[in-house]
């Protein structure tokens, strides 16, 4: 039977310290309630923070890569998927997802708040910025649930699978 | 030697009338400018305006479907690429378009504003909601510019090929 | 309204000279047709040859290409769709053809052709191996025509569309 | 770091019984060395039977599937990775397996097989029909190792991993 699979989606490079932080924490919360961690796979920022997390809990990671083959993928992932596809590879890791839990922002991230939106999946923004959650609100959709640290993350979860 | 192809990207039914109106007016004058039209190939919305003005003044149109085989196509596409993968396929209307022009607002629309400054497309918002500009100018990507009608967005096409 | 697209695949540096010679003739007489010639897009092969053989008899052409961006398009593509998805674009090229002419022989092309079985598209085989037609009559499917010059695919996609 | 994944491809529906009794036992022998279990990830078939005999053996297994959603997912699948890209992500099956067991015939596995040539991973066909494998030794590739039983296989995968 399938696992729960809680993905959770934030920049690379770019991503600020205090939400490597909480990603890292987080990845470690996930694994310590038994769900699988599915990210985008690379060695950066919070796909690389959470993994790490996960990992340390004695975790499973799943990493949906955007390339075809191993490079650049986080020594954390257990399970690569290589999907050879780019950006494109963001709509598979919204609909592989149980939940969804965005982690501060970016371009990336921001397109995956807005494919969660349409694939109508339980989101969860994670230290979002303030200017993102104003525009999100005015959309046709649900509002997500907004959290400030990795702690405040769980009972959503709980609340939403 | 490849045409010039501009992608307009805009809501399906929930697009609101006034961007319907600038969006059919749009697709009027990137066929008098001879270049060639590429949207998401809908039947709907910003999909169905821009090719309905670009098919009326004899322009070229080019839809990348979300479906695998004809279903809810715009009959004013004249070459309708099937993909079979769902909001995946934004990538490709980003990555085919020389210039992008994101009509009004959306989720999907908003996945495809964020896809084109991944890809550092040249980028115009034709009337933006404020709050997507405020958020967008805070990504660290070069702002895109924006435009309140049809007719100003052409000069800034002939600006960005 | 959607024109007629005849999809054109086979493979890239490794085709054989007389299938090069054939599909060159077959894009010539696919544009005298009044159809769109669709290809994989790429400078090599029969992607190249049947786009020179469409542009120079006047048609339209579409190239699906593997790349993110321009990197060894042929220039007789009229219309570059950039998928960034390496041989998964295969199905695209397939969903997105009214008719299948699969030229020669190769692993990509032999994919192509296995993907417009599933797909129950029209499907032409042009000088294929003996062993791929012995192969493919096996498989729970209608056989595919088979045709040994340009001139004789002509009426069968005329039969098949 | 990355496990081992073993990619098991084989037809849905149409599998023959014995292909369906080999790729049980070669899910159980699969789990057993410790690899995870790639399959396509319907509930029907080799997919079935090879993710049966590997959680049978206590393994893990990953599907991927065409859908977008849970929709004839195997029960026996850990980690469904949902692509919503239909035969297209036969190529994301290729590239996330380390080997590919190709077992039986049908048009989505020969897919699969010529997607694994072309991306040159380490390929044994169990139980192939022989014209498969004489087209297959006529392609430009290293001729792939094939097997009659799921204990044959498993001394080709220490071999190619």
């Amino acid at each position: 039977m399938a696992k729960t699979i809680i993905g959770v989606m934030g920049p690379g490079k770019s991503a600020a310290s205090d939400v490597i932080e909480q990603t890292t924490k987080l990845g470690q919360l996930i694994a310590q309630a038994g769900w699988v961690l599915l990210t985008g796979g690379r060695n950066v920022g919070v796909m690389e923070a959470a993994s790490k997390g996960a990992k340390q809990a004695g975790g499973i990671t799943v990493g949906i890569l955007p390339t075809e083959y191993e490079s650049g993928t986080s020594k954390f992932v257990d399970i690569p998927i290589y999907t050879g596809m780019g950006s494109a590879r963001n709509n598979i890791n919204i609909l592989s997802s149980d939940v969804v839990v965005a982690c501060g922002s970016g371009a990336g991230t921001t397109s995956e708040v807005m494919l969660a939106l349409k694939a109508q999946k339980p989101l969860i923004l994670l230290q979002p910025p303030e200017k993102l959650v104003t525009f999100v609100d005015d959309l046709p959709y649900p509002k997500p649930v907004t959290a400030a640290t990795a702690e405040q993350v769980i009972p959503h979860i709980q609340n939403l699978i």
